[in-house]
């Protein structure tokens, strides 16, 4: 299968993720979306949406959407939880990502390391804030009573809060009064073929 | 199981239609958003990000995120797809919806409807139509080529995505330049056990 993605994105870094933790393999196909691959025509017959990443299997059929994507990869591991409520605490938070998580803290990060903080965007740069910050209030709350958020175990659901959170600073948010976060930040670097995002060039 | 939530909005429709369609009993406990029924503490022990609905076990343990709710409720049923790509098309669709539907339809049907479109908040409303528009483009492709959104069945996605795209023109978009859209709005009244959202008193 390949992997249409950029490894500076925390929603690809994602896909990468499970695939490493799994031993996956994969090709990965760079997209630059500073240049407007995304928007290119090839692009768009894979996803309408012009977003990555894309998931492209053997037979030219695409997934998109970060977290669809890796639910289909983890799907019949114990990365995605067979039982009801589990499987569906799983997507609470995966869903809780991408509505709450991922505009304020993903976004703010964008801002600031792919744009370089221009005077135009900083208002809403600083909008970000308190959505961000509510959202790791949230977070801390759950990982203060449990080591992973849905439970005893890692799930796709810490994978896909992982990416943007253990690179909130580059966003400008402060982990430092979440130690909850910390440690599960840790934990999820512990596990066995964790593989780190990429370095920016 | 208790459902908590507001009839008014489309994310707690979404949950009462899968439950209509399914015919699953349940005890609908409303909450009144307007009035901060959500950020009292009773509330926040469910869900600590104040947010409706709430899925409550006879157990005592929630779920939340409308989606995840849904997919809990029809795991086991045709609405739910048992096949690991079409689930996660599914799943794509459910994401799409919370990421780039959700944002700006439900948003500005919040500020009209809800808020009465003051001007404070008319610039944020103009805001919502050009990714308001780029959703229900991107549904209307789809659309043109199977008659539901993950192919010729009904899935939850569809579900998820009925529940404000059938009151879009509460939110200022007019779906007239859509006839696929309109076609499956026209398919989706028509299952087995439809139910209708109420109409705001």
């Amino acid at each position: 299968m390949k992997i249409y993605g950029d490894s500076q994105s925390g929603n690809c870094y994602k896909v990468q993720l499970v695939c490493a933790l799994l031993s996956v393999d994969y090709e990965w196909v760079p997209v630059d979306i500073l240049s407007g691959d995304q928007s290119k025509h090839a692009f768009l017959a894979k996803n309408p949406l012009g977003k990555i990443p894309v998931l492209e299997l053997e037979d030219g059929r695409c997934i998109s959407e970060s977290n669809a994507i890796v639910n289909y990869i983890a799907h019949g591991t114990t990365l995605l939880p067979g039982d009801g409520f589990e499987f569906a605490k799983t997507q609470q938070w995966q869903f809780f990502e991408q509505y709450s998580h991922e505009p304020y803290i993903a976004v703010a990060r964008f801002i600031k390391l792919y744009l370089g903080l221009p005077d135009s965007k900083r208002a809403e740069f600083e909008d970000k804030k308190d959505g961000g910050y509510k959202a790791l209030k949230v977070m801390e709350h759950q990982l203060s009573q449990t080591p992973f958020l849905t439970g005893v175990y890692p799930t796709t659901a810490d994978i896909s809060l992982f990416a943007y959170t253990h690179v909130a600073d580059q966003g400008g948010f402060d982990l430092e009064a979440y130690p909850s976060i910390l440690a599960w930040l840790d934990r999820v670097r512990k596990l066995p073929n964790f593989m780190p995002m990429k370095a920016r060039v």
